[in-house]
């Protein structure tokens, strides 16, 4: 079948054999898949990326950086054929998205970030049966295909502590969009956003977010006092009085952003770091000491964030469709891949190998 | 007056002239007072540590490094003398605590960090008696000199989230003991306790710690199984059962302290940072990511905090004793500074001006 295909540091387009159907597993055609901000990483960053996988005890951290990966975790997929030993609770031709965790005689292999099963960046894919999520409600693969970085963000926002609170997210990047379409659908805010790229205000705009700023002409931390956070020099001593809190949302994930944010960052901040870093960053903990600062560092999201995100797109509660950018086909993969790398301009892209 | 002195990066010991009493303002006689890591920091890096400060909006950053500074803002003190205008609630001879905050003509000032009000090791202070906290139940001065270490060690448990959880105490100073005897006076455990020094670890057995470490022949992370927080490699997928959960103090605040805990705890846990890194530090973002670290920076109490652990102390609810080493005159104070910078045997060292 044809693949867009991790070889060496570049995406290439060639021929790809799907494994052999294992006992509970089935064959599906991808009908839609995001690229997500990690498959980015994996082109260039792909063995500092497979060293922390595998220091945490991650699946990501058994792939062979030097063999061949076909990327794409962010699918909504058509049953085309089942396995042996499979249940068959869902009928061929079922739209379904899936946890992407394949089980075998090996044990537990990721798919997508996996030298034996391909992700979503290819015409067919083996998934699990259990692993199965089905899409319901009539709801469109494209809009199916956003549910995992939804759910991603859901689980951000699941992980701060909401009180009294004013928000901030830097980067509005796909999953910095979802956290706002998140915190929105929730009625929490005032949600203040930031982004250089103008395609991606707007959307944040269209999302619900309360201020948009473009850090490039204002500065975002210029805007916490307005919805109702302390910001500047503490009064001392600190006289205990109910005060909005600022939870800011760190969507980017580059060197030298997270001091940047304990730095600007209003005293007792709690910031989510939901942007992946892949080098080792300096930060003065002094400040963060100094501020009382809190650093929540989050990753994915439980089986029931991703059931229950699933529902909330299938029964349009979360509209999902102001993300994506544009749907490419295969051939298109490479220079994409070298676009969102070097230029992002778009948010959510995504690749349908039928094209 | 006698007084220690902060004069450029050394500690001497020298006459010093007590500021006139304003308005509200008490003089006392300084009874114990204990030296803090602060106090050592400000011996060679006061640039920093007033920077910081300054950034920060503390009272802190208005300290002038050139200009002498009396150290010393953990005491226990005796009213001697009534300034105009002051209400007299307490008598004369009065023992007190007292938050390390003046208010005068222009505004509010630090003591001990100020140029212009000394803190606790010199002979007398003047204090705001507002800001004064009674030492009750003939609790000795020995003793309540020691509320204002355990009060921030109070706040810093305060801020954990605290639920089925097992604790690691590292560095067993003044604030780590203090966090061990907070934890323990709260029935919470089991607590590892890890210091390099015999002495420190001996006192935090003393004060209940479960397991005790010295990290130069064991790794204190081998012991986290044992109390029930599952530790190594993750199986995926993450299933979602009832385990306890890894809170971690970081009480000993010098450069890669705190990605060693990163790199070493478990996932999922809990990192409370009490010990103060003057320098920037480099972490890890991706491992705090893959694993769903959370940091907490912490400094100081509430006056809540203040006075409830005034109250516990004085009711003999938090027995302090153990963490007292030695008292000194205030001639012994530079080369006692010397020994905790360099080769720190000691837990907390109280100062005696009398002496």
């Amino acid at each position: 079948m044809r693949a867009a295909i991790r070889r060496g540091p570049a995406i290439i387009v060639d021929d790809y054999e799907l494994p052999p159907l294992q006992n509970g597993q089935v064959r599906v055609r991808t009908l839609h898949c995001g690229i997500c901000g990690s498959d980015l990483h994996a082109v260039h960053h792909f063995e500092p990326f497979i060293d922390y996988g595998r220091r945490a005890g991650l699946l990501t951290g058994r792939i062979d950086p030097n063999k061949d990966v076909v990327l794409g975790h962010e699918f909504c997929a058509e049953i085309v054929e089942f396995g042996p030993n499979t249940e068959k609770t869902l009928k061929e031709g079922a739209l379904v998205g899936a946890f992407a965790v394949n089980f075998d005689d090996k044990g537990a292999e990721g798919v997508g970030f996996s030298n034996r099963y391909p992700g979503g960046y290819a015409e067919y894919m083996v998934l699990t049966e259990s692993m199965l999520l089905p899409v319901t409600n009539g709801c469109p693969s494209e809009q199916a295909a956003l549910v995992e970085p939804m759910a991603v963000a859901v689980h951000a926002v699941n992980k701060a502590d909401h009180g009294d609170s004013a928000y901030m997210v830097i980067g509005c990047g796909p999953i910095g969009l979802a956290i706002i379409a998140e915190l929105k659908a929730r009625g929490l805010g005032p949600v203040i956003a930031s982004d250089f790229v103008a395609e991606r205000r707007a959307i944040a705009e269209r999302l619900g977010a309360d201020v948009i700023v473009n850090p490039a002409e204002h500065d975002p931390h210029g805007h916490w006092i307005a919805t109702g956070v302390p910001y500047g020099p503490t009064v001392y001593p600190r006289v205990q009085t109910q005060t909005k809190r600022a939870i800011l949302f760190e969507c980017v994930g580059v060197p030298g952003m997270l001091n940047a944010l304990i730095d600007a960052a209003p005293r007792g901040a709690q910031i989510i770091i939901a942007g992946v870093c892949m080098a080792p960053d300096q930060i003065e903990p002094s400040m963060a000491i100094n501020k009382e600062l809190e650093l929540k560092f989050v990753i994915a999201y439980s089986a029931d964030e991703f059931r229950q995100t699933m529902h909330r797109v299938c029964e349009g509660e979360l509209d999902v469709t102001p993300m994506i950018s544009r749907i490419i086909g295969l051939d298109e993969v490479p220079a994409t891949f070298e676009e969102l790398l070097t230029q992002p301009r778009a948010a959510k892209v995504l690749v349908d190998p039928r094209r």
